[in-house]
Protein backbone atom coordinates (compact mmCIF):
# COMPACT_ATOMS: atom_id res chain seq x y z
CA UNK A 1 0.00 0.00 0.00
CA UNK A 2 2.85 2.69 0.52
CA UNK A 3 4.23 1.59 -2.90
CA UNK A 4 1.26 3.80 -3.92
CA UNK A 5 1.63 6.24 -2.03
CA UNK A 6 5.26 7.28 -2.79
CA UNK A 7 5.03 6.64 -6.44
CA UNK A 8 1.79 9.12 -6.18
CA UNK A 9 4.52 11.49 -5.11
CA UNK A 10 7.01 11.30 -7.24
CA UNK A 11 3.89 11.55 -10.01
CA UNK A 12 2.88 14.69 -8.34
CA UNK A 13 6.73 15.98 -8.17
CA UNK A 14 6.52 15.61 -11.88
CA UNK A 15 3.83 17.75 -12.30
CA UNK A 16 5.15 20.42 -10.12
CA UNK A 17 8.53 20.72 -11.74
CA UNK A 18 6.60 20.18 -15.22
CA UNK A 19 4.52 23.27 -13.95
CA UNK A 20 6.84 25.06 -12.58
CA UNK A 21 9.03 25.50 -16.07
CA UNK A 22 12.18 23.39 -14.07
CA UNK A 23 12.05 20.59 -17.14
CA UNK A 24 10.32 17.70 -18.40
CA UNK A 25 7.55 15.85 -16.13
CA UNK A 26 9.18 13.65 -14.34
CA UNK A 27 9.34 13.09 -10.75
CA UNK A 28 11.39 11.24 -7.83
CA UNK A 29 11.04 10.69 -3.89
CA UNK A 30 13.53 8.44 -2.16
CA UNK A 31 12.12 6.36 1.23
CA UNK A 32 13.91 4.84 4.15
CA UNK A 33 12.12 3.17 6.78
CA UNK A 34 8.67 4.96 5.91
CA UNK A 35 10.44 8.57 5.66
CA UNK A 36 10.69 10.86 2.35
CA UNK A 37 14.56 11.25 2.86
CA UNK A 38 14.83 12.73 -0.69
CA UNK A 39 12.82 14.39 -3.96
CA UNK A 40 13.27 15.93 -7.11
CA UNK A 41 12.45 16.77 -10.07
CA UNK A 42 14.10 17.42 -13.86
CA UNK A 43 15.77 20.96 -13.32
CA UNK A 44 17.44 20.30 -16.98
CA UNK A 45 16.54 23.12 -18.32
CA UNK A 46 15.69 25.55 -15.58
CA UNK A 47 19.39 24.97 -14.30
CA UNK A 48 21.13 24.23 -17.22
CA UNK A 49 22.58 21.16 -16.15
CA UNK A 50 22.39 17.70 -18.39
CA UNK A 51 22.69 15.82 -15.37
CA UNK A 52 19.50 16.85 -13.15
CA UNK A 53 16.92 14.04 -14.29
CA UNK A 54 14.60 13.95 -11.39
CA UNK A 55 16.20 10.72 -10.01
CA UNK A 56 19.96 12.42 -10.01
CA UNK A 57 18.38 15.18 -8.18
CA UNK A 58 16.52 13.28 -5.79
CA UNK A 59 19.78 10.80 -4.61
CA UNK A 60 21.82 14.66 -4.29
CA UNK A 61 18.60 15.48 -2.05
CA UNK A 62 18.68 12.57 0.28
CA UNK A 63 22.61 12.51 0.62
CA UNK A 64 22.84 15.70 2.05
CA UNK A 65 19.80 15.04 4.30
CA UNK A 66 21.11 11.51 5.33
CA UNK A 67 24.77 12.94 5.31
CA UNK A 68 25.80 10.03 3.11
CA UNK A 69 27.24 8.87 0.00
CA UNK A 70 25.57 5.69 0.41
CA UNK A 71 21.70 5.38 0.32
CA UNK A 72 21.47 1.68 1.86
CA UNK A 73 18.04 0.91 3.01
CA UNK A 74 16.77 3.66 0.52
CA UNK A 75 14.19 2.69 -2.13
CA UNK A 76 13.47 5.07 -5.69
CA UNK A 77 10.12 6.28 -6.52
CA UNK A 78 9.97 7.66 -9.94
CA UNK A 79 7.32 8.88 -12.33
CA UNK A 80 9.26 7.36 -14.99
CA UNK A 81 11.80 4.19 -15.81
CA UNK A 82 15.52 5.76 -15.31
CA UNK A 83 17.55 6.58 -18.09
CA UNK A 84 21.15 4.57 -17.93
CA UNK A 85 22.60 7.75 -16.00
CA UNK A 86 20.11 7.33 -13.25
CA UNK A 87 20.40 3.68 -13.42
CA UNK A 88 24.12 4.27 -13.00
CA UNK A 89 23.63 6.93 -10.28
CA UNK A 90 21.66 4.16 -8.70
CA UNK A 91 24.13 1.48 -8.50
CA UNK A 92 26.54 3.97 -7.07
CA UNK A 93 24.20 5.43 -4.25
CA UNK A 94 23.70 1.88 -3.30
CA UNK A 95 19.96 2.28 -3.33
CA UNK A 96 18.24 -1.28 -2.16
CA UNK A 97 14.98 -0.96 -4.66
CA UNK A 98 13.34 0.84 -7.62
CA UNK A 99 9.47 1.31 -7.97
CA UNK A 100 8.21 3.72 -11.70
CA UNK A 101 5.13 4.60 -13.16
CA UNK A 102 5.70 5.24 -16.78
CA UNK A 103 8.04 2.95 -18.91
CA UNK A 104 10.36 4.20 -21.18
CA UNK A 105 8.43 3.55 -24.32
CA UNK A 106 6.08 6.03 -22.90
CA UNK A 107 8.39 8.62 -22.25
CA UNK A 108 9.76 7.76 -25.89
CA UNK A 109 5.78 8.23 -26.90
CA UNK A 110 6.29 11.96 -25.47
CA UNK A 111 9.75 12.98 -27.22
CA UNK A 112 12.50 11.64 -24.68
CA UNK A 113 13.83 8.79 -26.26
CA UNK A 114 17.07 7.24 -23.89
CA UNK A 115 17.01 3.77 -25.91
CA UNK A 116 19.51 5.28 -28.03
CA UNK A 117 21.54 5.61 -25.27
CA UNK A 118 20.83 2.14 -23.84
CA UNK A 119 21.87 0.81 -26.92
CA UNK A 120 25.45 2.95 -26.87
CA UNK A 121 26.73 1.66 -23.58
CA UNK A 122 27.18 -2.27 -23.77
CA UNK A 123 29.01 -1.03 -27.44
CA UNK A 124 32.56 -1.35 -27.00
CA UNK A 125 34.02 2.58 -27.17
CA UNK A 126 35.23 2.04 -30.90
CA UNK A 127 31.66 1.02 -31.90
CA UNK A 128 29.93 4.04 -29.95
CA UNK A 129 28.83 6.96 -32.05
CA UNK A 130 30.33 9.01 -29.69
CA UNK A 131 34.30 8.85 -31.50
CA UNK A 132 36.79 7.50 -28.14
CA UNK A 133 40.53 7.59 -27.73
CA UNK A 134 42.89 6.48 -25.33
CA UNK A 135 45.64 8.55 -24.93
CA UNK A 136 48.90 8.66 -22.32
CA UNK A 137 47.48 5.30 -19.80
CA UNK A 138 51.02 5.21 -18.54
CA UNK A 139 50.76 8.63 -16.86
CA UNK A 140 47.52 8.68 -15.57
CA UNK A 141 48.28 4.78 -14.22
CA UNK A 142 51.25 7.04 -12.31
CA UNK A 143 48.13 8.39 -10.26
CA UNK A 144 46.15 5.81 -10.07
CA UNK A 145 48.80 3.53 -8.62
CA UNK A 146 49.15 6.08 -5.60
CA UNK A 147 45.95 6.11 -4.64
CA UNK A 148 46.52 1.99 -3.86
CA UNK A 149 48.75 2.86 -0.64
CA UNK A 150 47.32 6.03 -0.12
CA UNK A 151 46.93 5.93 3.50
CA UNK A 152 44.38 8.63 4.39
CA UNK A 153 41.63 7.06 1.91
CA UNK A 154 37.99 7.17 1.83
CA UNK A 155 36.87 4.24 0.07
CA UNK A 156 33.42 3.70 -1.78
CA UNK B 1 49.04 16.96 -30.21
CA UNK B 2 46.64 18.91 -28.12
CA UNK B 3 44.79 16.24 -27.19
CA UNK B 4 47.83 15.37 -25.44
CA UNK B 5 48.07 18.65 -23.24
CA UNK B 6 44.35 18.38 -22.31
CA UNK B 7 44.66 14.84 -21.06
CA UNK B 8 47.80 15.83 -19.47
CA UNK B 9 45.51 18.22 -17.61
CA UNK B 10 42.85 15.86 -16.84
CA UNK B 11 45.43 13.63 -15.50
CA UNK B 12 46.83 16.40 -13.06
CA UNK B 13 43.19 17.11 -12.47
CA UNK B 14 42.93 13.58 -10.81
CA UNK B 15 45.86 13.34 -8.84
CA UNK B 16 44.87 17.01 -7.17
CA UNK B 17 41.04 16.20 -6.58
CA UNK B 18 43.32 12.55 -4.94
CA UNK B 19 45.68 15.17 -2.73
CA UNK B 20 43.10 17.37 -1.81
CA UNK B 21 41.11 14.75 -0.16
CA UNK B 22 37.88 15.37 -2.40
CA UNK B 23 37.71 11.53 -4.00
CA UNK B 24 39.31 8.77 -5.80
CA UNK B 25 41.74 10.12 -8.47
CA UNK B 26 39.77 10.77 -11.01
CA UNK B 27 39.93 14.09 -13.27
CA UNK B 28 38.38 15.72 -16.19
CA UNK B 29 38.89 18.91 -18.39
CA UNK B 30 35.95 20.12 -20.95
CA UNK B 31 38.04 21.71 -24.12
CA UNK B 32 35.69 24.04 -26.86
CA UNK B 33 37.41 25.65 -29.64
CA UNK B 34 41.15 25.12 -27.93
CA UNK B 35 39.90 26.69 -24.78
CA UNK B 36 39.14 24.64 -21.05
CA UNK B 37 35.43 25.48 -20.96
CA UNK B 38 35.22 22.91 -18.16
CA UNK B 39 37.08 20.77 -15.11
CA UNK B 40 36.59 18.50 -12.26
CA UNK B 41 37.42 15.81 -10.11
CA UNK B 42 36.25 13.12 -8.54
CA UNK B 43 34.46 14.44 -5.14
CA UNK B 44 32.20 11.60 -3.66
CA UNK B 45 33.17 11.01 -0.51
CA UNK B 46 33.75 14.73 0.27
CA UNK B 47 30.42 16.24 -1.06
CA UNK B 48 28.60 12.90 -0.04
CA UNK B 49 27.16 12.69 -3.37
CA UNK B 50 27.44 9.43 -5.08
CA UNK B 51 27.18 11.66 -8.32
CA UNK B 52 30.20 13.83 -8.55
CA UNK B 53 31.97 11.75 -10.39
CA UNK B 54 34.99 13.61 -12.54
CA UNK B 55 33.03 13.73 -15.55
CA UNK B 56 29.63 14.78 -14.06
CA UNK B 57 31.25 17.12 -12.40
CA UNK B 58 33.11 18.71 -15.30
CA UNK B 59 30.04 18.78 -17.34
CA UNK B 60 28.16 20.58 -14.69
CA UNK B 61 30.92 23.15 -14.81
CA UNK B 62 30.96 23.74 -18.49
CA UNK B 63 27.30 23.93 -18.62
CA UNK B 64 27.29 27.16 -16.13
CA UNK B 65 30.30 28.72 -18.08
CA UNK B 66 28.50 28.41 -21.49
CA UNK B 67 25.17 28.84 -19.89
CA UNK B 68 23.99 26.22 -21.88
CA UNK B 69 22.14 22.82 -21.57
CA UNK B 70 24.34 21.17 -24.36
CA UNK B 71 28.04 21.08 -25.28
CA UNK B 72 27.53 20.41 -28.77
CA UNK B 73 31.42 20.84 -29.89
CA UNK B 74 32.73 20.31 -26.51
CA UNK B 75 35.73 17.09 -26.04
CA UNK B 76 35.94 15.82 -22.98
CA UNK B 77 39.71 14.76 -21.47
CA UNK B 78 39.46 11.88 -18.69
CA UNK B 79 42.07 10.66 -16.60
CA UNK B 80 39.68 7.14 -16.97
CA UNK B 81 37.68 5.48 -19.23
CA UNK B 82 34.08 7.06 -17.68
CA UNK B 83 31.96 4.69 -16.01
CA UNK B 84 27.75 4.20 -17.29
CA UNK B 85 26.84 6.89 -15.11
CA UNK B 86 28.94 9.41 -16.62
CA UNK B 87 28.54 7.76 -20.28
CA UNK B 88 25.41 8.52 -20.12
CA UNK B 89 25.83 11.95 -18.99
CA UNK B 90 28.30 12.50 -22.16
CA UNK B 91 25.28 11.35 -24.43
CA UNK B 92 22.63 13.64 -22.79
CA UNK B 93 24.99 16.56 -22.78
CA UNK B 94 25.69 16.05 -26.38
CA UNK B 95 29.78 16.29 -26.43
CA UNK B 96 31.67 15.61 -29.31
CA UNK B 97 34.37 13.66 -28.56
CA UNK B 98 36.09 11.69 -25.40
CA UNK B 99 39.66 11.28 -24.76
CA UNK B 100 40.46 9.10 -21.70
CA UNK B 101 43.74 7.71 -20.24
CA UNK B 102 43.44 4.81 -18.22
CA UNK B 103 41.09 1.97 -19.01
CA UNK B 104 38.14 0.41 -16.71
CA UNK B 105 39.98 -2.50 -15.73
CA UNK B 106 42.69 -0.32 -14.98
CA UNK B 107 40.33 1.55 -12.28
CA UNK B 108 39.05 -2.02 -11.58
CA UNK B 109 42.69 -3.15 -10.23
CA UNK B 110 43.01 -0.33 -7.77
CA UNK B 111 39.30 -0.50 -6.54
CA UNK B 112 37.03 0.92 -8.68
CA UNK B 113 35.21 -1.71 -10.27
CA UNK B 114 32.09 -0.65 -12.75
CA UNK B 115 32.25 -3.77 -14.96
CA UNK B 116 28.95 -4.35 -12.48
CA UNK B 117 27.45 -1.63 -13.39
CA UNK B 118 28.22 -2.07 -16.74
CA UNK B 119 26.55 -5.21 -16.86
CA UNK B 120 23.36 -4.29 -15.16
CA UNK B 121 22.37 -2.10 -17.62
CA UNK B 122 21.63 -3.85 -20.62
CA UNK B 123 18.91 -6.62 -18.69
CA UNK B 124 15.56 -6.29 -18.65
CA UNK B 125 14.30 -4.58 -15.60
CA UNK B 126 12.91 -7.64 -13.60
CA UNK B 127 16.62 -9.36 -14.50
CA UNK B 128 18.72 -6.90 -13.08
CA UNK B 129 20.32 -6.99 -9.09
CA UNK B 130 18.18 -3.67 -7.88
CA UNK B 131 14.56 -5.20 -7.98
CA UNK B 132 12.49 -3.11 -9.85
CA UNK B 133 8.64 -2.51 -10.39
CA UNK B 134 6.80 -0.74 -12.42
CA UNK B 135 2.84 0.71 -10.13
CA UNK B 136 0.52 2.90 -11.37
CA UNK B 137 1.36 4.14 -15.42
CA UNK B 138 -1.67 5.02 -16.02
CA UNK B 139 -1.69 7.97 -13.24
CA UNK B 140 2.00 8.84 -14.43
CA UNK B 141 0.77 9.52 -18.10
CA UNK B 142 -1.64 11.79 -17.37
CA UNK B 143 1.29 14.26 -16.27
CA UNK B 144 3.55 13.09 -19.49
CA UNK B 145 0.33 13.78 -22.11
CA UNK B 146 -0.25 17.33 -20.58
CA UNK B 147 3.33 17.57 -21.57
CA UNK B 148 2.74 16.58 -25.30
CA UNK B 149 0.82 19.64 -25.74
CA UNK B 150 2.24 22.16 -23.25
CA UNK B 151 2.86 25.43 -25.08
CA UNK B 152 5.91 27.03 -23.15
CA UNK B 153 8.07 24.36 -23.22
CA UNK B 154 11.66 24.07 -23.44
CA UNK B 155 12.77 20.99 -25.44
CA UNK B 156 15.82 19.22 -24.99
Amino acid sequence: MNDKLYIKLAIEFSQKGMDSGSGGPFGCVIVKDGEVVGHGYNEVTSTNDPTAHAEIVAIRNACKKLDSFQLEGCVLYTSCEPCPMCLGAIYWARLDRIVYACSSEDAAAIGFDDDFIYKEIPLLPAERQIKTEQLLREEGITVMEIWKTKADKTEY
